[in-house]
């Protein structure tokens, strides 16, 4: 899979990073919108829990490497957005990933209840948060970026344009 | 109210928001981290539902004022910072304000459960959030300016430097 | 799609308003109540978030295009109920639409937990929701209609009618 | 207690009613609204459970007795508004008491998730929805009231008026 | 449908009552208990909003006509097995049928959630619930009846004799 | 403690229990009602964890001692009415005393929640639930004992007759 | 069924006890574990309101039989690993088996909920926390068998191992 | 503050950690019943968050040094459990700390909803939680320590010993 990647001495803006493949399902409309806005980004699966070590030098090279801003979905115990909070000071977005017992519940709290030092900028649960991810990020890189600013102002025009002004009755 | 205001004409970096003057108690954790980081800002009531053409204005002119991150705070309802984030391009954090009844699950799903299109990046519920909304705020405008980058990197360092090794019992 | 409209110079007397194309699945309900009530009605796609510009005229001017009561459903963090009431006197029927993650609690949330000032009549979540928010709309307007009263007296002795007295094991 | 009451005969047009004593501290907020606002009303406790016949008896004669609308107030199981909209077909609101336990979302569902065919306008859960209830009430009896539409509206300017630019430490 | 009913004059021991023909899915399952175990019963539509006049008479008439145990099955805001309980002196079981946007946490509360003076012995949410309401009666009608409390001492027993000792892999 | 009680060899017809001390704040309430209602009963310390076997010997002998109906009251984890349940015929009434940090959900859940089979007639958490739970006890009790079901009557009688028309304001 | 069981007379390490069959869909990833790690076993069903008894001799005798831990899993109450916990000082682990109305939060709250001096080690909701309490079992076991530890750890290092370092499309 | 501790070259076999030093009050719940069981143990602040290198080497050297058990208590995002688990193969016990907004139902969910391969042991929210937190740990240790499965044999039986027959009112 993946956008519009770089080679690994020259990072990409926007790092997208999720707990394990199933994730992926969700975290692809990060990655979508950031094709959208022609915003270079890459995908990487980092469990908190199963290869802790990658996360910890993930967070550690994160800004040296040339990232900007990292958009971490996990479900469940949910501990890669906020653990990779603490490893890097650059700006990191939280995506709850749906669950099948508490429907992300459970990773929203786990996600969005971080303490005073750390915070998480913390998106909806599933699909929409996702989307949104790569939404806030570029909203972040646009800040000094005019063009995307432009492309960002003319994404969000267009959706509004899509809207009919009266519901249809299906088919 | 207060910090590091500058006259209108050439507006602060950030705007601190909030519905009603009561949320002034929890916010205030907001304003107070950007003065410890010396990020200069302005703090405002702007209600979404008692004042929104207040919210209109401010959320149309926050670009070209030269603001680059909103912290909206509120409770209940809270219609603030998703209101606001549908109006500006600018990166917008919500701060989910305690409520009486609900504790502010309330707060905390209006504000994050935002639809596809319109991110507010959400903070933890009540003072902890608002903290952490003024440093989110300051990573993301370390992004292109070192010395904050620098000063921010400083906080969190002392922070952690400040937690002894063991448990004290009170005296 | 819809209903016993009138050309807009005169507008009907229910508005039912909605976030997206969506949302018609569920708030069609409040539709086909009001048809079979004869009461009037339009009916709009108005996004608080999308289109937050067509909320402003659409509340601004709703009283005074004669519209009488304004049902609107929406889902998530589901601003338009509310931003509703704020930008018109009239009253304002809110109907929590049933959401993935969170079943429409977000939803609901949302839309009743107004602030002082800013009522929202809230309904049921989902599809017996918005028929309510029709029958509602319906009782309202019989205050000064008096067969529109008969109707609606007639509606529900019909439903009451319809009620077996013992249940009935399926085929 | 209570209001701009009348003689029975001629009741006022809004009921006040509520499932005990101790709910009077949340529903005589919607009491202080409609004197602030000018509308006359009376105030009655009505036990769905204790006293199932006087609720009978006053859904039944509501409408005869010249009532437009009721404002029913209730915790817990909280069973009134929903009874009362079994037995009037005027508009009935919803006010859910707080309650110590579940904090009032016990009354909430209660009172919110009523079947189709039998609306309870539901607000806030406790003193801000009882509030409310009073607002709406009025914005429905202003539909055919030009004088309280005025009173309403300039009730409401009153409130936006009040709302200061910059939020105040507290002396 | 319906069990070991007797002609009206001379009412069964159990009245099984619902609050509509959806709700007899789950409650039939009191109604098959009652029929293993050889107790009497009727079972009627009673809806507390569409036939509270129905409620009324049920209530009032049920002990004089000789019922000794009201089962009552509702969903959402299910008021019947509360209201039954503010209307006959007789024990009332309360079964929570589960719904679709809130899983029957609405039913549960609205059911358990009764004030002081009038209890609602409450089942658990579906089908186990209803089963466990004709359980429940069985019992009470037991103290009285030394040959129904040996066939729930059997019914029980059989219960038990037939769980294996170890689980079984499906083929 | 405790009220109208007879000595082992003949056993009331109620048996309090309560998993600990801590209980009784919340379980005397069944015990003042069934005083009220000259109802005798035992009131015991029967903890399901940390005195199993006297669990088990209770519910054993329970029958064979002549007691008619068992009030359980537990907490949290709050196993003590369910596993008196399951060795015991007689009904067995259950209330979740409230918690400090769940507020009682969990004990709700833990009595409420029972698998088919094992009915456990639960009440409101807390107080209330106590009480209530004294008067279905007395109701079950009055199917058999007809001056019982007159100071039943009576009790509830005099509660719905100190009902006040209108609510007062405290002085 | 069953893994590497011995004869009675001599148990093996691990008891996997639930209380129903249809508890064995989620056990059996427990199970599955311990046989990946070579722990031996046995499984049984255990209901704690069906077969109290069987509870009761099953907890009294466990560590005498040579079991050194017991995994538990159970839904609704949920009282089977905490009523073990009290019969038994070997640890207990309890797995929270996922309901249909309450999604095992019913479950959870049941089985974590425990009182000071008999606590239950509490897995996540369904299969992941049945797994792990295979591995829960096994971490204790290993405390005391150096070769348990290193198969173990295999175990852990395989499974991170297996992580790729991006996500891949479906094909 | 703390217990029997020994020098570092050889650790106790119980750690006790906390994210803070807000933590302790619940967390020396812990330490008490170690004391009272006579095992040896260490108490140390350990942010997963401010300091996660600390975390990361206490992890790693954990079995080298000898530890056989963790305590870890923590509240909201509450990731130092699950991370300590990923960290180490030896047990890992947490306990949700109670929290302001969320009443640990945050730290609760963070801490349980662990994905396959980390489990930890969860116990109850709050100083309940953490008592049995030492309990859970002595169980583990007394399956190799006959000394110390006597005096929590003990310890049990003084507490079930403390029970009296039946309630005391307070004077």
């Amino acid at each position: 899979m993946s956008g519009t990647t770089r080679d690994e001495s020259t990072a990409p803006r926007v790092g997208i990073i999720m707990g394990s493949q199933s994730d992926w399902a969700t975290m692809r409309e990060a990655a979508l919108i950031l094709d959208e806005l022609g915003v270079d980004y890459e995908s990487r699966i980092v469990s908190a829990h199963r290869t802790p070590d990658r996360l910890w030098s993930y967070g550690r090279e994160a800004a040296g490497r040339g990232l900007k801003v990292i958009i971490a979905g996990a479900g469940g115990a949910a501990h890669l957005p906020g653990m990779m909070a603490s490893k890097t000071h650059l700006p990191v977005i939280g995506v709850p990933v749906q669950t099948r017992a508490l429907s992300g519940v459970d990773s929203l709290y786990s996600i969005v209840q971080m303490p005073r030092g750390f915070p998480v900028a913390t998106m909806a649960i599933g699909a929409a948060g996702a989307a949104n991810g790569g939404l806030m990020a570029a909203s972040i890189l646009a800040l000094e970026d005019a063009e995307l600013a432009r492309r960002l102002q003319d994404w969000r025009a267009a959706l509004s344009a899509a809207i009919p002004e009266t519901p249809e009755d299906e088919a």
